[in-house]
């Protein structure tokens, strides 16, 4: 069987919009780089679609694995507890969901983190303004 | 005057160590990669030094010169109205900072963004585990 990846990029969300903005539109980005790859973003506070929201939208979409990624800068509550209470994930990070009535493996990946990217992107900031 | 430009990262600070770590290990990174930068973290919550502790850490630098630049992912109520209240900003985004009796202008940076560089670091994320 010819596997197809689904992304589940989930974000903090917020009052503001600005949160939302950001997680959108990296997942737009994702979605256009890898146009083999399902992208799906939720949110866990404040904005919509909520995770369980974006999980149905993955019915009709034929994905046969799921990678649910925190974007997040840093792991916290909501990464070591919240998400994977709400995916029902064991402690490796593994489950699955149910889509389309049938049961799709999901593993779970890593927030952000302390990258070389990041910091090259906060030096650009930087000169943005100075 | 030769200039020296000071960067203040801050980071929102969590009760859990994974922000402070991860910021932390970003302004190294800035500091390792621009030698003749003096890079200083600070965090809004949680987590210390706090914003005014590390602004404190520039006292016998030298700097002549200082960006403030969150590191968050998307703007949110600290960075709209916390930390340029805590800064003093004007509304560009520029002020001025006491350090060792002398005024050293100060301008303030974005946050990270939806920058293709994260939409690449969260995909790496995901073939992490798929």
């Amino acid at each position: 069987m010819t596997e197809k990846l689904g992304i589940l990029a989930i974000g903090h969300g917020s009052k503001l919009p600005f949160n939302k903005e950001v997680v959108t539109k990296i997942a737009d980005y994702i979605a256009d780089k890898h146009a083999d790859v399902v992208v799906r973003a939720g949110f866990m506070e404040n904005s919509e679609p909520t995770l369980e929201e974006a999980i149905a939208g993955f019915s009709g979409t034929g994905v046969t694995k799921i990678a649910a990624v925190p974007v997040f800068l840093a792991s916290g509550v909501h990464i070591t507890k919240d998400i994977p209470q709400i995916l029902g994930l064991d402690e490796n990070g593994c489950g699955n969901l149910t889509i389309d009535g049938k049961e799709v493996p999901l593993c779970y990946a890593g927030p952000l983190g302390a990258d070389e990217l990041i910091a090259d992107l906060v030096y650009k900031r930087v000169e943005e303004v100075i």
